[in-house]
């Protein structure tokens, strides 16, 4: 019953075959390799475009390095205030990107255009006293397991395109998104105005797998140099490539977030015929909030459950507690089993 | 015929299987498993003393997270001209720790004493207007496949300790160092003054595991942070831990070095007994620096041998080229076979 | 009838003669010379202990400075979300200290209590996933012209001390927040537990002259790297030493504040009594904030005018602006007169 | 007989005269008034084109500002290893343009455009292992006293440009160097090449006035941004400005280098005929460099001459030192007299 997050999970079967694969006889280093270079086609087929490709090896190094791609150092990053790059990535757009991060309220983790176009109106442009707006970055799946639409992000995009700002979407559950839209890739991305996607694969299935995709493709060249620098530019970089390799191939990577979002939903609808438990919001993704009270939670733990307390302090009017209730993240992946589920289930009660 | 780098190699058997065998159940992210747990404990056994270890992705990262540690940002790190944190990081140093960078000359990529001295007599202390030298490091084995003794790392330590600099060993071969001297972890390392080391497997068999290894604890928070804001803190952390148990396991790193290290002196004592080759010096690790005519270089080529030219700006008087030499960089790895050292010294003729 | 800020302002007479006077035969650099010297003295007497003193050429040097001795690269600063530091200074604090800034909500420019406890609470410490509350920077006078008194600091300052977190105050009108007061300078700093002060006289008379007050004497030699990499060390030092000592001099420097804080509460009195404007709140420093219709505000500026239409996102409830209301600000300075004032309240009617 | 440094002069009489014109009634802030646009004509008559001018309070800040507007972060700046930026900034430039600099040979403080080329040559366009050289520097005059001519200036500009490298000229004392040459600002800078020019005022005559001034407009947004980040946009700008206004109004900058110069020439001519002590080099601006026993420069102490011992450790074979002497360097200014000159010559003997 572990619930705690999809990164608890292992990697499949396919990527680790894959993975072996790979280790054949030599191979150049530093992306001039066969695998590197198929990687990239799939990339193009699956985005039914031309794209540049950049492999690293953690989420927030791809959040980073897309950010400092696009915002000069005196920028500054929007996006939600739980969002990942400025909650619980130490300051590394800052670091990476100079930028100043602004993080806005939004219900269920999710930005609405009347906030961003309002945050936008307090930066305006030309005055050196601000910190310019450069990048709007876009969680998808979100930090709460709702799911941003092709046409929401194409609003957000096409309100923030006037002041000339790049698009973001961090994409650390990308295929969970695609698996609840089953929209293509292309549909979710650049066809609705983002510049450039963090995709990862580590939290779907990989061991430590994520890919910058360039849809502008002007910020090529300083990627190449940025990431570099950023140390994350893998020597044998085949078996990053490799990662990717498998999990793309064959559609592995939807059939593992289909499997994953399947288990919140299972989770969702036991949980909700429940007593000892609430769900807060219909999971869009692989994860479910759930309130309960805090003794329900400790005897889930002491049977061998894992997940986390999650922080009320952001929820909307309509999502707040009631009286003696926690709010509670748990996170399903493509290891989740329905047993695991069912018995969580059975035992909240 | 592969000499271009260590890098080409694949993975060893034993680490993939390390790899495999952490592919279980769910384990806890961020460095909170047991594989890791395990890792610290033999990393302790191996230094014979209490370290800190930090894993990441490249081995440009564990030398610019070590300079940030040591190092204010006013703070200056010296070393060796060709190391690598000068040469071929493009600026991670700078980025990661906001250091200002002192690279030296010294024949066969090793810096003296006397070179080291002079340069801190032009940076004196307390004054603002210098960057303060804060790092020295050391890279062994060094870029030109030679290796600094215990003694003579002591010596350039104690020189330095003066000033209150702390001494950095960047070991991207340090396996290949141990290897050849016979002694201790710690005899080339702590006990000789190292404070920190970049201890890199990836270039001696894993795919993409190196080690900030903390001798001097002081900086232990600090690197914490420093590790996930420069986002080298892998989610899925067990699977860089376990390329390191399968590595380090019964000596396995030390059997891979001896192996690249006898075929680095097999093709030396074969080109050595050449008429097409000249040895520029005896090879102390895995590899081998040889001047040719540019027209055997092309000829072996052609027969599908891969390997660099090499820069010959640096080069001390007493290993000056000959008229219509070029130096070529021959680097052999755990997977270099004795037929293709024989057949590549064959086709010199 | 200039109210646009009190850096429209020229420098006051005995700070141009201070200058002059230091203009005499040649003098060491770098802050080597005497008039630094009987700054540094001057310093001492007016807190009431010693001080490290760095001078500086604008506030938001003195600032950023500030935050980046007390801040390590992965720390946070905390301040009101309308903070100069926070909303006008293009990413300095970010660029200096590479730390993330947090910018809270809280009536008329002041940080309450609780707010801040509920911000570090989101925060815990030890987490490398989070950025780690380092700094908290109280502006005095604040942003809408209000004051923190004595008591205030104290209280913010032992809440963040719990969590080792340094107190900065940004003085860029502490001069008015003392005149307001009628207390000790060190009453509103060191013995409140500020640990290091921005402490302007450019706004308040002298032509650009900005201190950095080091209570904590630990960051000293730090500063004097900072300073210096920061391009901040003036090498004609005794220029921006002199200003300050003219204006320190027979306290001046609170005759000017006191001045230009008689000049804000006239102006309120005028307005509180005319029918085509409202105050928002009672100045406590040099700064007025008015409602007024905006026709009466086109009108005042054809009459010669110069003030700034403000924001009024962050308005407290208790502020709102009524139907068809602006919010403007009007910033006095030792230089407006009681003619100004009394033609502005005549027009406005 | 101070001879220390340029910078231990005061500020010239009519530059004082212009700082007290300024000081009249109220102006806007941060540039937007009438003697900001002024200087912003004068500067644009001075080097007969449309320039960006951007005033800063410090020669540090017009260096590191010039190299962040024309250097990606990834970049290198290149330069020579006695110049001011590499050698005496603190690391201004590693922290303003997170660039790595690289400081280059030469004798009397001057660039060849082999060394260049040379250097050039070890950092290939296109590969993302190393720094790519974005600017380089050349100080004019130089920190030895000599002085590039227009022709060698532009030698330099036409090899760098092959690879897109902008040209930026250290002019600290650049009216030293104009002085000298006799040759229109014009033929020193953008007609040979130069793209970004640090135009000091300081050294030369003022209180803390430096310019940046760009002849390749592209930057002049950018350069906006980063100095107000880099807190060096001062408030009361019309006091940096008048410095500015006061110093080139009628070839005063000039007189008071040709006086600075003159006074040189006059020293070393005096050094010459003595007995005491040798001049390395002709001087070429405000800068004389002599050899002379310890015990005669204890001697001048003694008498109050001020002046620093210099490194020999950069000099030219042609320029070594003989047995028993040391070098000194002697620095003249706008404020030095003859009969400093002449006491300090006869006391040499």
């Amino acid at each position: 019953m572990i619930f705690a997050s999809d990164n608890w999970a292992g990697a499949s079967d396919k990527v680790m075959a894959a993975l072996e694969a790979a280790n054949g006889g030599p191979a150049p280093a530093y992306g001039n390799d066969d695998v590197t270079r198929r990687v990239e086609a799939a990339m193009a087929d699956l985005f039914e475009r031309d794209v540049a490709v950049f492999l690293v090896a953690t989420g927030t190094a791809a959040n980073a390095l897309s950010m400092a791609a696009f915002s000069p150092p005196w920028g500054a990053v929007i996006g939600h205030r739980d969002a990942h790059f400025n909650a619980d990535e130490c300051g590394a757009p800052e670091f990476f990107a100079g930028v100043k991060t602004i993080g806005l309220p939004g219900a269920r983790a999710k930005l609405a255009p009347e906030t961003v176009a309002a945050a936008l109106a307090e930066m305006p442009a030309g005055v050196v006293h601000h910190s310019q707006p450069a990048v709007l970055s876009l969680t998808n799946a979100t930090e709460l397991g709702t799911v941003y639409t092709p046409d929401e992000v194409g609003t957000l995009a096409a309100l923030v395109k006037t002041r000339g700002i790049a698009v973001h979407m961090d994409g650390a559950r990308f295929a969970n998104a695609i698996a609840h839209l089953s929209c293509a890739p292309s549909e979710l991305t650049w066809r609705a105005g983002v510049d450039v996607l963090s995709f990862g694969a580590t939290k779907g299935g990989a061991l430590m797998a994520e890919a910058v995709v360039l849809f502008d493709r002007s910020r090529t060249e300083a990627l190449g140099y940025l990431r570099k620098r950023a140390a994350q530019l893998v020597s044998k970089h085949r078996f990053v490539a490799a990662q990717f390799e498998g999990w793309l191939a064959d559609e592995h990577w939807l059939d593992l977030a289909d499997h994953a979002n399947a288990m919140a939903m299972r989770l969702a609808t036991g949980l909700s015929a429940s007593t000892g438990a609430r769900i807060g919001w219909a999971p869009e993704a692989n994860e479910v909030f759930a309130f309960m009270a805090p003794a329900t939670a400790a005897r889930l733990r002491e049977e061998g459950a894992a997940f986390y307390e999650w922080s009320m302090s952001g929820l909307a009017p309509e999502d707040a507690p009631r009286l003696g209730e926690q709010l509670y993240r748990l996170v399903t992946s493509f290891r989740t089993t329905e047993a695991e589920v069912d018995r969580f289930v059975a035992l909240v009660g």
